[in-house]
């Protein structure tokens, strides 16, 4: 039994309000040899007051040196254990733009390449030469073609995500997803078959088939300069939906996501948070919570993207500033006075390092029954002395279910 | 393979000796605003030293943000995974009032309850109205009654608890114990039968109807000013002891347990320790302790249950001096000089929350082989920075044995 099963028979109702706030790649590393954390050097009196008020700690995303990506960051913050619920590409794909699959569906994960006249690849990512790619416009206008491919029985979604990349979904009871990818990984030879590897999935593979014979009429005369440029398609990683148990049948809760990007919308959807709102800015995104807060939902799981981005340009100034913005908005968060109140991100993103690390998140739980734990600040170095300890993020909503009294004892 | 297993496999014997002090439910909250947790208030100038001399820890007893109830709770601090060995609740029942389960016995949590003239149960607790219950003593009387129950082949004890509770249990080889319960969670409507779930449980059933026949003649006259009281019974969580390896098998320790209160010499017996002596108080445990020490056990687990009660109880002070109570006996197990003491508890209940929570335990280990840690007190707050980090209760009884020198290397 795991941490998440021992939850699931414990769990008890009560009118409390959890509030999680993931500002995505929190964690940081100094720039210069002492210096601080982009979090240390941040100005967070508020984030500060919290960890005088709650438990500080030092949170392992998936495990001790392994680096997630946001997927199983955010699987891992909500309480599913991130290895044992791997999301296919497909899925992800169609997920990372709020696509909601339905149980049946099939998802893709495509590119668009091009052909030469001899059949074979000769760009992968759609460009007209060697190197080169599509643009996202490029990529929209190509998609909008296929959205009018129809196969008989199956209802087709062709939606783009960016540059040469877009998802398809084929929607039909009974379709297995079992099926070779197409992507031959090399130019210079033809794109593969849909091939299925079990009886279940051969009518996938029919459909797929099809679809791209179909895409390649409506992308022949697709070309530049002569040359014939993203008029062909390439289909990877088949895939379900996977199979998760909802927030509420686990935990109880009637969870509230709010978020800016599709990706972490569609990651709530996945474990059947409801999508409240549709903010655009971290501002917005608390109007949403306020509004939202004295309804029907005892959970609410907010998302900041700003640190993870300002990361993953390298730019420290600029992941402070967005920290700063993010503190800036606690006041509106704890007049709302929720049950239990998490700071957390869903992985570590160090300027430095230009990119998601394994480095441990910061992590405030702040609740009326937390232990005092001494530290005064919120921020990598202070966080490794608190209460928390040095703990793996699916140890997180049980941690925070027990201070919201909403776990039963575990035998008498 | 889980730790028990792994030190299982790495025992040696030498002449070492363990102590293990339990002060149940040790570890609290402050009832102020960046006050002091009980232990922390409490003036304890011989576990402050303790402190210096060994290595202090957080110990989370089952995992994050998981309650243990008193059976789980002293599982996990005897290296039993409290997870995996579940304690059914007609063999804790019969553990609890220190009752030695043999491996065929089947336990049964039984209720005095109320049946009118119609048949139907009218009180589930045994009293005379719809919400009252028996006193002990009227339950005594009636547990009395109820021992001259014979069954041809079958030992029947039947045994008071408290209240309206006792326990029956049924010793033959054979008796399977997939047996539902009798109590239809009701009033107004009759009592169920036993009935056997599987076949090796039909003799158990029958056995059950037999008893229920009996009890009900004997208890035919019991009323009170005319009206029914007390003059029938329900049966609960039909069990056989659970099985689990004994404290010898895995780590090679002959195990002593002393303690006031029948459930915990029930739990160390579960773990084939044997109970030692009588003691009635903290300081006649010690007396105990003394007299066996020199004798052929090799550790001890000595059970001190006040820290808990006056938790239960909501009454900070009263648990500061309880503390203070467990203070006063360090020097007494000192002096004994055992190889390994540890100081803990099974979970932690603040006076604040009035009943046990999932709060770290303050865990104190003490070995000549013990790397020093700094720490200068014991308490929840410097425990948190103590060479123990923050740990499974499961580790402990390895911790000890390492610093016994009682488990050999791991591999070549």
């Amino acid at each position: 039994m795991d941490i998440q099963q021992l939850v699931r028979s414990l769990k008890i109702q009560n009118d409390s309000k959890i509030v999680m706030l993931v500002a995505d790649g929190l964690g940081g590393l100094p720039i210069e040899p002492d210096g601080p954390t982009e979090l240390e050097a941040a100005q967070t009196p508020n984030l500060d007051a919290l960890a005088r008020r709650g438990i500080s700690g030092s949170m392992i995303p998936i495990k001790p040196g392994i680096t997630p990506g946001s997927g199983p960051g955010h699987l891992g913050l909500f309480g599913y254990d991130p290895v044992r619920y791997l999301i296919p590409r497909g899925a992800l794909e169609a997920t990372g733009i709020g696509f909601k699959l339905e149980a049946h569906d099939v998802a893709t994960r495509c590119n668009f390449c091009t052909i030469g006249p001899d059949g074979n690849v000769t760009n992968r990512r759609g460009g007209a030469g060697r190197t080169d790619r599509l643009t996202t416009d490029e990529g929209k206008a190509r998609v909008e073609k296929l959205q009018a491919i129809e196969i008989p029985g199956v209802q087709v979604f062709v939606e783009p995500v960016r540059e040469h990349r877009f998802v398809v979904v084929f929607r039909a009871e009974g379709l297995g997803d079992n099926v070779d990818d197409t992507d031959p990984q090399a130019t210079g030879v033809p794109a593969l078959d849909p091939v299925a590897k079990d009886p279940q999935s051969e009518r996938t593979a029919e459909i797929a088939l099809d679809f791209i014979a179909q895409a390649h009429q409506v992308l022949a005369d697709q070309q530049e300069g002569g040359r014939p440029k993203g008029n062909g398609l390439l289909m990877r990683g088949f895939s379900h939906r996977p199979h998760m148990p909802t927030f509420e049948e686990v935990y109880g809760l009637r969870a509230a996501a709010i978020a800016v990007y599709p990706m972490y919308k569609g990651l709530a959807q996945l474990v059947g948070m409801q999508i409240v709102g549709s903010p655009a800015t971290l501002k917005e995104e608390i109007d949403v919570l306020e509004r939202a807060f004295a309804g029907e939902h005892d959970f609410f799981f907010v998302h900041f993207k700003y640190t993870d981005s300002r990361g993953e340009d390298g730019d420290f100034d600029a992941k402070v500033k967005a920290i700063e913005e993010f503190d800036a908005v606690i006041p509106r968060v704890t007049a709302l006075e929720p049950t239990v109140l998490i700071v957390t991100g869903d992985h570590s993103t160090p300027a430095h390092l230009r990119g998601h690390s394994w480095h441990p998140v910061p992590t405030l739980l702040v609740a009326d029954s937390c232990r005092p734990d001494g530290c005064r600040s919120f921020g990598e170095k202070e966080a490794l002395h608190g209460g928390l300890g040095h703990f793996e993020a699916v140890y997180l909503i049980p941690l925070a279910l027990a201070h919201a009294e909403r776990l039963a004892k575990f035998g008498a």
